[in-house]
């Protein structure tokens, strides 16, 4: 079994001492992939930027943390000269020679400085310094029935002012399937993807033809999709094969 | 003279003190449009909201007083509750009925709190309430030879969090455009129109067929576009009649 989610603000050491404050003790690091962990794992294994290089976050903690563990520099994300008013004079505007790429994710830090020393990277060069999308969930169930904004919109958000492109690092991004079936050893016609919405988890198990001809992908009914969606599907990469109404459903079937 | 800008941060009375402040002593606001000005218009004129209703504000105190003087109440924009962290149990996120339009500008006040409040009222009631975006613009020039993030991406981001369309209230905007004829009693086939941006000033002109067979549409080299992009069209619409390096030069050509 591995755990993969399109958060990427928390490291896979925050999980696994969130697994364990609720009660699952003996899920390990190596079973979890935030798209925290995938963006360093792309920056290292993919684009091949060598170790030490600077790599300019936009996004929470964890992405910052996972970099470290693959031996960059992160800059940028949580440098407290981020968090202030707008302004133009700050010497982190100043371009850093030694940035060698960009990791945009969630985060709730979402400021003008942020934003605008963020597209200086973007541009720069060309815009040839390589920009990588943690995730393009545009938004997620928060309390009180509110629907908040995820990351999505702040990958959108680079993407549309610098007007590039990105390298999606998350669900449903077939580098990301292809990485963790090798890494687990995951035979891809037994493997089955679990997930609650359509657009990410469902269509990354169908690209990745998981499940073989029987096809696998399983919703769950008590997040992102609703029964509602499976009604009117446009695209049938984003069709699940099997539908259940929550988790607790499919513990009570294996039983 | 009329002059239009898609920023929405100042208000008409704040570009009448701002030209006195440059010496320029007798423009009216008349003849001024900014964006917050024609949002206000057309929540008045166009989608005849009641006056005294509330409107939701995403960006800069120009919206909140021009609403006021077209005689509606702005909510959200500049109120200090929205200037802190992220926090959802805020009062500010509990729907307010008495909203019936929400306006989308420029503002280096960008925060999730902002994002967050905004997007409740873009989703409420099936997406129904109206949304006008202030400007479509994605960059402009700053200090330094930076290019920096106005306002389009503020009013894109909240598009694509919310996946709903917006009410464009500034150029390219015909709606604009008309209005300003009307108002200022110009002959659509005698008026030109002045612009740095081709595909926000020369569009407007020339969606607008201004200056007749002639063409009403004159660039100028000093800003948004560039004298490359005039070698590379690919919408015909952008393309200006007339190009002048800047404004002086045209200046000493009426001489």
């Amino acid at each position: 079994m591995a755990f993969v989610t399109n958060n990427s603000s928390k490291s896979r050491n925050t999980y696994v001492r969130k697994f364990s404050d609720l009660g699952f003790e003996h899920i390990e690091k190596s079973a979890i992939y935030p798209t925290c962990y995938s963006a360093a794992l792309v920056i290292k294994e993919q684009l091949k930027i060598p170790p030490q290089s600077k790599v300019w976050v936009f996004g929470d903690e964890g992405i910052e943390q996972e970099l470290k563990e693959c031996g960059y520099i992160p800059c940028g994300g949580s440098d407290p000269s981020l968090d202030s008013e707008w302004d133009p004079d700050s010497p982190i505007l100043k371009i850093d020679q030694e940035v060698k790429a960009v990791v945009v994710g969630s985060t709730k830090k979402l400021n003008y400085m942020r934003l605008a020393t963020t597209v200086q990277y973007l541009l720069v060069d060309e815009k040839s310094i390589p920009f990588i999308g943690a995730n393009i969930d545009t938004t997620y169930p928060g309390p009180k029935g509110m629907i908040l904004p995820a990351g999505g919109p702040m990958v959108n958000l680079m993407s549309y002012t610098c007007g590039r492109d990105f390298i999606n690092v998350g669900k449903p991004s077939g580098l990301l399937l292809n990485t963790i079936l090798q890494d687990q050893k995951f035979d891809r016609e037994r493997t089955l993807m679990v997930g609650d919405t359509m657009y990410t988890d469902i269509k990354f198990g169908n690209d990745g033809k998981l499940g073989g001809k029987n096809g696998g992908t399983l919703l769950v009914l008590s997040g992102g999709s609703k029964l509602g969606d499976l009604k009117n599907i446009e695209d049938k990469s984003t069709e699940p094969q099997y539908y259940i109404e929550s988790l607790g459903h499919l513990f009570d079937l294996l039983k």
